[in-house]
Order: C-alpha cells, then structure tokens, then sequence
C-alpha cells in the first residue's frame, strides 16, 4: 500500500520563510496565527489524512460507490471516517467564526487540502464541495439562507454540491435547460436533469444542500439567464430539524476512469422546491466569485496527487534492485543496484521532485493573494492582490493538472509493470487525478480563459502587476554571484514569455481564432515561467539560510540542487512553447477542416 | 460506442506510392504480392475487425475475465470470435508455408496487426503471444518441436505464451530463479513462478503453448544461464493428439489498469515438462532474435489505439456544439458551433493525426526492413536493413507508445467530462495503452539500449547508414521549391539530432552514467526527427501525385498541410530536447541521492 509524508518541514518554510505570512501586519485575522498553531493545525491534518484517510483510498476505489432504492451508498470506512473527520473539526479551519468556523487564512486551508486530496482525493471531494456550497451561500445567500444552512455546513454536518453541468451543456452553460418555476411563498420549483454531479447522493451526511443552475421563466437568453439555487435533499424546518424529502434524487451513479469512491450521480430534480441564492438572473456571476478558490482547489488536487505518487516512486527506486549501474557496481552486497543509480529513473523522479516542491510554493502565493485580497486593510493592495489571483487561477488549475497528471504517470512509470497492477497503488493515481484536467473547466478552458480574458481583457495590466514584480527581484539579486544560475534560468524563461505575449496582442486583433489555436503552449510557457519564479526565490531565501548559518544545510542544499536541475531541464523547454504560439495561427487557426 | 475506419486508403499510399512494395522484385516472395491481393486481405481483417472485434472491446473491458477452478473464462463473445478468427485464416497471414501459413511480409502483416489492435487491444495480445511463440519455435527449436507444435500454432487452434518474468526479476533476467531439471528423456522439469504473463490461461484454444525462461542446474551465473523451454499446457502425443494435462496452473489473474479482456496470468511451474528451444543457455539469445518483432508489435499498440482514439475524437468535435468560435459565429442554424472551431481542439486533433500518419509510414518502413533482412537475396543488404531495424526498434516500441499514450489522453480530452466516463469509450483506450510503455522492456529500458547498444557499440555504423538516406534524400529534393518548407524541417531536426548523438559520443566514455540520464529525451528527439523524415518523404510522394494530375487531389493536398503542421509543431521541440540531453549529466547523473 502506498506511504504518505506529509511535508510539514516544507510547509513551514514555505509559510514562514518564503511567503513570510506572520508577518503580514495588514492582513486582518493574520495576527491571530502563529507558527505553534500552524504547525500543531497542519500535524493534526497529516496525521488525520494518514492514519485515517490513506487506508481507504484503494478499498474506496476497488468498492466504489452503490446506488441502490435510489440511494448512494459510499464505500466501507468512508461514513465513520467522515464522522471522525468533523468530529476532529478539520472542516471548520478557514469558515466564518460568526458560523463556527476558525476563520484561518486560505494559505493554512490550502495545504490541508493538499494532504487530504493526496491521501483520498475521493474522499476529499465530499468535503471539498461542501465548502464550495458553504462560499456560495456565504458570499451570495440571503441572512435567511445563511441561517439556515451555514452553521450545518460549515461544521459538516451537511454536506453539499454544486449542480452546473447537463448532458448538452457542459463548457457552454448557456444551453442549460433546468427551469425554476416560482412558487407562492418566495421558493421555486427546480425541474431538470444534472450529470457529473460530485458528492450528488451519499450516506455520510444527514442531509445534503445542492447548489443548482436554473432559468427563471423571464429569463434572458443565454448566459444572463442563469439563476442559482440552493436546493436541500430534505426541506428545513424553522427550528432547524428535518421536514419532508424534497423531490429531487439521484437516479445513477456515472461509471469513471477513477475517484470511484466519490459517488458522481445523474441528480434529477423533479419540482424540488429550493430558494435563490443572490439575484436572479445572475446565478452565473454567483458562480464565478467563487472559480478562483474552487479552480485553486483543483490544482491541489494536481499538486497532492502528484506528491503523494512521487513519493513512492522514490521509495520504490530506493527499494527495487533490477542491473547495475552504467558506471559499474554500486551495491555489491546485493543481487543487483537499486534502480536509483538508472539515469532515467532519476530523471523523472527529478522532473516530478522541481515540479512539486516549486508548485507548492506557487499554491501558497496564490491562497496568500486570495487572503489578501479579502484581508488587506488597504482596498488597492486588495484589488491587485485579487487580479493577480484571477491572473494565476488558469496557470494553477490547468497547467498544474496537466504537468501533474504527466508526473503522476512518470511515477507509475518507475514502478515498470508493476505499475500498471491494481495493488501497488500507482495507476489510481492515474486514473483519479486525470478528472481534475477536465472539471472545473478543461484546461483547454481554462487557456482559453488565461489569453482571451486575463491577458487580453485589461491589456496586460495585471500581467505587468507580476512581470514587474519579477524585474524587482531579477533587479535585488543580479549582483549576487551565488543566485547568477537562478536568475539566468528566470530571465530567460520571462523573455520567451514576454516575446510569446506580445506575439499574441498583436495578432489576436486580426485573427482571433488564433488566439484559441495558441493558449495551451501559452499557458504551460506562464506556468514553467512561474515555477522559474518560485524556483529563484526558493534559491534565494535558500542560500540566505546556509550563509546565516543554519544547522538544516542539507534542507536548503537540497533546494537548490532541485532548483537548478529545474532551471536546466523545465527551462529548456519555453523557447519551443514559444514557437509553437507562433505557429498557431497559420497551421492550426487556418488548417482547412476537410483535411482532418 | 466507439466507431473505427480502417485507414485502407492509407496503406495503399504507403506499400503502393511510398514503399512501392511492389517494386521490390530482389525480395524472395514479394512477387507473389500485388496491389489486388493485398486490398482483399486488409479489407477483410477490416471488416473482421470493424465487425466482430471492435463490438467486443467494451464489453471485454466491463466484464474481464475469470479464474474459476483454476481454469480462466474470457469475456463473453471472445471464444466465437476467435473461432471465427482461425476459421476466416486471420492467424496465418506472414506465416511459414510449409506450416500452413501464407508467407505474407511482414510490412502486410503489419497494417493487420494495426486494425486488431485499434479495434480490441486485449482481444488481439491472443493471436499476437501465439505469434511470438511460433517466431520462437520457427527460429530455434529442433525439428522435432517444429513438426510438434508449428502448424497448430500458425492455424491459431493452439495458442502461445512467453513465461520472462518474475516478482523479483523483470528488466534485469539474470536474477530469474526458475529452475529446469533435466529428465530421462531429453526433457526437463521445468519449476516455477512467472508473473505478468499476457494469455497466459484461457478457454479460446484446447492447447496453450508456454515458452519459458529457467535456469539448469549447470547454468552459469547471470543472463548466459538462462536457456528457453517449451511447456504445453497438455501433453502432446507423438501422434498429434493430446495427451495428459501437465504439472501448470494459472494459480491468479492480475488485476490491471486495462487490457482487461487479455488473461494476464501468475503462472505456477511444478514440475511441468517441457522442451529446450535451441541451445542450453542460450535463451536469452532466443528470445533477442525475436525481440525487434515483438517490440514492433506493441509500438503498432501505440499506434492504433492512438488513430481510434483520434478517429473518435474527431467525429466528436464536429458532432458536440458548445460555444462560439472565437471570429464569430460559424453555425448560426445551430444552438452553439461544433468544438472544432475552438483553436485548442484543432491543435489537439493535428498533433495526434500528424502523429498517427507518419508513425503508419514508419511502421512500414521497419517492418520492410524486417522483411529485407530476411528474403533479400543480396546478404549485404539483408544486413544493412536487419542493422537498421535494430536500430529503430527502440524508437518504434518507446517513442511511439510514449506518444500514442499522449495522443490517447488528448483525444479523451477532447470530449470534456465524458471522456472521463466508462461508456464512451476514451478512458479505456487510456488505461488499455499505457501498459505498452511498461512491457515488452520499459520505455526507459528502450532509450538505454538505444543509446548505449544501438548506437555507442557499433560507433554511429548503423545510425550513418540512415543519416546517409536522409542525406540523401535532402540532395535530391532541396533544389525542388515546393518541397523548401519540409527539407528545411526535415534539415532542422536532423541538426539538433547530430549535435545530440555528438555530444553524447564525447561524454559517454568519461561520464557512463549520463547515458541513462540522457537517453529518454534522446529517444524522443530522435523519433520526432524519424517521423520528419517520413513527413518530408510523404511530402515528396504527394507532390509528385499532385504534379502528374491525381484525380485525388483533396487527399494528397491534406497530406502536405499535415505534413506543414508537422514541421512547424513538433518540430519545434527538437531543440529542447537536445539541451536536455546536454544537461543530463551535471544536473541528473550527478544529482545527490540525499538530495531527492
């Protein structure tokens, strides 16, 4: 069965060195976290995650979820692990205190996250969709709804779900056909059939609260159409007790490649009474505040998944003697060499090795810009903060499930055959982590949404926000000899980048369809670019360690031996990307449809 | 369901206008081949295929097999159809005919193999382990053992299996613990226990024929010890009929990422009496001869699972609508464009059908040099094309599973969250794919022998002999204007491909260990750099046909636009990967253990 470590030491640097967030004076609440708690909140979390959550991933995935008299049953362990897990509190960390949350920063609820999701990212999701039920509400809900759901939700209680996609109408919202029909007493009648739908039915809450996309019957057309509603499996009474079952059910479970523990239900809502959460007509706009976290959420998924699977891999490579080393015999005590000394099994476990330690340091900066942007006292710190994160959340969804799924499959790869059997535990890494390319948006989307809306949108403004901010620090750091290799790999990185942008903004005006054609180099060009950023100031606050004299020398060598294999093997990579933006217009864009 | 177009248009492009196959009259049986014949075989294994197998994939997947009794059942429909497969003469195609078989070449046996596996992946490993216990047999064993099994596994009423590896002992044979203990007889007990073995047991065939590695008991140490037995599932009697069943049992089956309809066994050894194939200690030899055969055989894995996963893909992005494209609307009779209008999807498409076209082409090339190495009737030339294929081998098994499994994933990403889902069909091309990179030799274990047998042993010979082809072919079309955009492409990759090689010839000797380090981005310039070269040739050959006035124009102008694609897109990544090797020995070999 697959190990798990959590990695608190990195956490801590990340927190505390890199990201210096008990020293973010602006950031209201921050005050209240210090490193004690942290820790003794992120230990609690990965011993939860491995003594509990790690033992049912496989059983999860071998028994999956039943769906029988039309309801889900989840697989053996998940409903009294479920039980501890909110008795434990660990679903309160970031909500409201005002609804009994402990109102902890993103950038402590983040790395929660990556543990839970590399455990059990099946079970992850159940409360992961709570939480995004509980924002919707939070941010959008009425006084009467957030009485009324808030308290349950946030303790896990009750659980929720997000109802968006339909079998025609996934990417494209505006086809959505589920009505609402208005009732007497400011409830509506929801009626339509949702597929894909996470955590839709299941035996570990007493009731379930589903966020559902409707149209109102004076609906516009198209996307300026959509209302949202928050619709409970079992109706709430005044007091807060259970009233009658609402008509709404689960009527299949999808069949999946993976997350089989996760029950994904067909949910037919058949006049299920519910209630508008914010205005009408603006259920889409109700959706989108919260993309930012939940895509963020995703990425994580990307990020534990991809951790988790490295770390066994290592394991296994340390482990598993197969030949000899080129060079000649390493181990002669043993039959054969552990195929560590195997220079591709080192290349890849170094691939996955720059690419998760840097990526957790990005998925940090980008919880801390979605803190500050809620958090900072000074409203334009606020606004930019918030622009940067809008900026980044296509980099941290897409770009980090992409390369997370390739790492995921290169660890399956070290395992040779056995990797492709059941019970080493590698290929459901594989098979559950390639969902999170395709929810929350495909990353083709969420390219799509990194050219045409954040960089095109505003004209590059947030974008110099950031590029400036790494001339800031290429500008701090040039003269030191010691980062010279680091800044050389960022530098170069931020000119493909830089040369790739301006390609875009001056053709996209003539020859929009390009700009289609050209998003998906583009985004993993940011991406690579932006680890190249995390990778240069892990160097930096890294050798400020080692010249003051830290007792962990081997920590920070070990950084920035992986950071400049970083700079080296992902940097080589941006100047194709870069050329393949280029290309994009006249051999894809223009590429006649006939001849496919 | 999935549908599937056997691209018979396409083999005709390459045996008839690209390989001219026809005009190979130095080739011992060629002449018995013509452009007729040929059409009838592949229509019918199309047919066959598209008809019996392709019905069967998902349900094979959805169903698995069984061991009950220690005896397996293969999913249901599996057993008419393989009856009907031997009835219809499916499985002698390139065989012996002095064993019953057609003696076909290789290069048509090839694009045979192609539809089988596109179709029914699972279904198709039954002929093709039969076909690998058959080379075996036909290459090394006595004559006593050919007249005792050949015709019946050319007829396919028996079937084969090849017994390599143990839990212990996968890429590294040397530690296989296997023993062979010689009897009266002249045959050996042989004991044991061999694991991942494809076919291993089941109910398709009343006979089942095991080539096995294990050691005797004056074998000396390491892989010069292993000697290759052949072990019948019953005992066959000199008579022909069958005698009692032996001392083997398929003790269970392994549970799988795909390929579920394939019985991949844990074979039990005890004392089961078997044959020795060829020589004592000499099995590896055998099963080396036969080695750029099998690898062959699952690069065309990589190979047609890729094509109907893009085949399906492409019928899906002109079917689905969803959203707009990006210039405006492009079907305004619709409620939103077919996804093919969106820039990300087309790239998608054109990488994996600009893939699958030039692998079909390569494919061919090998299986004739195969062919060449065996019936050309100057030994020269037989020896220079056998060199070849042995070079190719490792790009043909690892860089085109490597790249058939990325094109898999695209196309399943393609079709957003239903990919995802079981009853579509894209998930399992996935999880039924990824195995080729792991067996047959991992891909990691493809890049070694690449560089460090194919191409440091013989100091560049071989690799010389094709560079002089595409030198060759460069001369005699760089004066062409029209052909200026695929020699310039063709020119590139071939330079960062020399630079390469180059560098690794210098560094080897003082640096071994940056072989391994190195050999994987290696492998992967080189296969982009092959598949030019078939690109710029496709190219030549359709420029040819467009200039003599073809009445098929569209076909031929499609190839050129794919083949401009291909320079353009893939070409780019060369210089990449070239930098990546040159890093590969400071910042991989040299990396610290305590460091990962």
């Amino acid at each position: 069965m697959p190990i798990y470590q959590a990695p608190l030491r990195d956490y801590q640097f990340i927190l505390s060195e890199l990201l210096n967030i008990y020293q973010q004076t602006d950031l209201k609440g921050f005050d209240e976290v210090d490193p004690e708690l942290t820790d003794a909140i992120l230990q609690g979390v990965a011993d939860f995650t491995t003594d509990i959550m790690l033992p049912l991933n496989a059983s999860g995935d071998l028994e999956g979820c039943k769906l029988e008299d039309g309801k889900v049953i989840t697989p053996k362990g998940f409903k009294a692990a479920y039980q501890q897990y909110i008795d434990d509190g660990w679903a309160t960390l970031t909500c409201d205190p005002e609804y009994g949350g402990q109102g902890l920063p993103e950038v402590i609820g983040t790395f929660a996250t990556e543990m839970k999701t590399a455990t059990n990212m099946a079970f992850a999701m159940y409360p992961g969709l709570t939480h995004g039920a509980y924002s919707a509400i939070h941010v959008h809900g009425s006084d009467k709804l957030k009485q009324k759901y808030l308290e349950k939700l946030v303790s896990g209680e009750w659980t929720g779900t997000m109802n968006l996609t339909e079998s025609h109408a996934g990417t494209d919202l505006a086809l959505l056909r589920t009505k609402a029909k208005p009732l007497a007493d400011d409830t509506f009648a929801i009626s339509g059939e949702k597929i894909f739908i996470s955590s839709g039915d299941h035996d570990l809450a007493e009731n379930i609260i589903h966020l559902v996309l409707a149209k109102l019957p004076d609906a516009p057309e198209g996307v300026k159409g959509i209302s949202l509603f928050a619709v409970p499996k079992f109706m709430v009474n005044d007091d807060g007790s259970l009233g009658k079952e609402n008509s709404l059910s689960a009527t299949a479970l999808e069949h999946k490649m993976g997350i089989h523990g996760n029950s994904t239900c067909v949910m037919l809502f058949d006049g299920a009474v519910g209630e508008l959460v914010g205005a009408p007509h603006q259920g889409l706009k109700a959706m989108f505040t919260m993309m930012n976290q939940a895509r963020l959420g995703v990425g994580i998924q990307g990020l534990g998944v991809s951790d988790i699977a490295y770390q066994n891999a290592l394991v296994y490579a340390k482990d598993r003697v197969q030949g000899r080393a080129l060079s000649g015999i390493k181990h002669a005590d043993q039959a054969a060499d552990p195929i560590l000394v195997h220079g591709d099994v080192r290349r890849m476990l170094l691939s996955q090795k720059s690419f998760n330690e840097a990526t957790r340091a990005l998925m940090g900066q980008q919880a801390l810009w979605l803190d500050t942007a809620e958090r900072h006292s000074d409203p334009v710190k606020a606004k930019q903060a918030s622009a940067l994160a809008a900026l980044f959340t296509p980099i941290v969804k897409g770009f980090v499930t992409d390369q997370g799924f390739k790492a995921c499959v290169d660890a399956q790869q070290i395992y040779g055959g056995h990797g492709y059997i059941n019970e080493w535990g590698m290929e459901q890494f594989v098979r559950d982590i390639r969902i999170a390319m395709l929810y929350e948006g495909t990353n083709g989307v969420q390219a799509l949404d990194l050219v045409g809306r954040k960089l095109l949108s505003d004209k590059g403004a947030t974008l110099s926000l950031w590029s400036d901010m790494v001339k800031q620090f290429i500008g701090e750091h040039s003269a030191n000899d010691a980062m010279k290799p680091y800044i050389a790999g960022l530098m170069d990185a931020a000119a493909d980048l830089e040369k790739a942008t301006g390609f875009i903004a001056k053709s996209a005006a003539t020859n929009p369809d390009m700009i289609g054609a050209a998003s998906m180099p583009y985004m993993q060009l940011f991406g690579i670019s932006a680890l190249a950023w995390m990778w240069a100031r892990i160097a930096a606050t890294s050798l400020a360690a080692i010249e003051a004299g830290t007792d962990e020398q081997a920590f920070y060598q070990a950084k920035l031996n992986t950071a400049s294999f970083y700079m080296k093997y992902w940097g080589c990579q941006t100047r194709s990307l870069r050329k393949q933006v280029e290309m994009s217009s006249a051999n894809i864009a223009a590429f006649d449809d006939n001849d496919f």
